[in-house]
């Protein structure tokens, strides 16, 4: 476990940027350096791999190849980002990390849950110390998307993909709860960033 | 195991591109529909993914991501480009296949053996009918690749990693002696190929 690494989870429209520039302000405020990364990404050739993977011109990749460019991505992002930062003393924020695997590569593409679990113990290794998942109802989360623009390929899958994705990440959270804090994403903007910056300054006071 | 895939594995110089075409010939003046094709790549996606691998311009993956990326590659091919072929009733050369992993991605670069076994399983599933390994000191190789050009990213590794490539497809050679023919590649490019068709009309007699 990292206690410095903290991640946030949820599905389309959770509002996760808006809280995660908040987060970095909290701790930057309180004097800590702070690294925010996002997943798929978070290196340069992970970033490669995100449009790879998220690009709707490319061929789409089948399950399998969705795993595994997801977990290459991810092997990249730890050692080439993640590790150097919490060497250094830093947080370490990403958006998404590897619970978002078991939610859309696992619950919601089929991928074997104990190969996922493989995937994870020989190429991440590592453990958020929190993880915030903003839970929405996906036909509130979807509106919201639908403002942004063009849906990248995995934005563009229907409704009952995301209520899978949903229902994934809440029993996850229910199976770990000393790490995950679920937050109510449907209510306004800065109600959920103020409750996500609450976990963490609480959180912090566990780790002084 | 899929009879009607053939694979051609070997280091650096080895002369797999002459064998290729060679091979392609012999198939089609006997009537056959030939597809052939290359690892890493063999369908648009994995070949971005090979551009990822190989070009020494993108930042260098780490030993777990160089694996997981060969493995997305080639979970593409399977299901994009071999397993399509072989059911229309085409023959498939390709030149690379799993194989490679075990000596590449494994010996060479330290990646574990079971892993790799697993991934085999996962998401390729499928062996060759007939492996031919095109054997050549690293020397030699190395001398006819160096005629080429620049080299890409694995091309400029060190002699040692060369030579614990050959021993590693040597040793897979002689523990699976039904599937593989090992051919001294360090003669003249024309005997290498009379010999290589050789063993795949032998060979495919034994189908008849």
């Amino acid at each position: 476990m990292q206690p410095r690494l903290i991640t946030l989870e949820g599905g389309e429209g959770a509002g996760k940027s808006t809280v995660l520039a908040q987060l970095r302000e909290t701790l930057e405020s309180a004097g800590e350096s702070v690294v925010c990364t996002r997943e798929p990404g978070g290196t340069p050739l992970a970033e490669q791999i995100r449009d790879l993977l998220l690009s709707p011109g490319h061929e789409p990749p089948t399950p399998e190849t969705e795993l595994l460019l997801m977990f290459a991505g991810r092997a990249q992002h730890v050692r080439g980002t993640i590790l150097p930062a919490l060497a250094s003393g830093s947080w370490v924020i990403s958006d998404r990390f590897t619970d978002a695997s078991y939610a859309y590569q696992g619950a919601a593409r089929g991928g074997d849950r104990d190969f996922i679990a493989e995937l994870e113990r020989r190429v991440v290794g590592i453990v958020p110390g929190m993880t915030l998942l903003l839970d929405v109802p996906v036909e509130t989360g979807l509106q919201r998307v639908r403002g942004r623009g063009t849906a990248d390929r995995i934005e563009s899958e229907a409704h009952g993909f995301f209520d899978t994705v949903r229902r994934a990440y809440l029993a996850r959270a229910d199976a770990e709860r000393s790490r995950f804090r679920v937050i109510d994403a449907s209510r306004p903007a800065t109600v959920v960033a103020g409750e996500a910056v609450a976990h963490l300054l609480a959180y912090r006071e566990t780790l002084l």
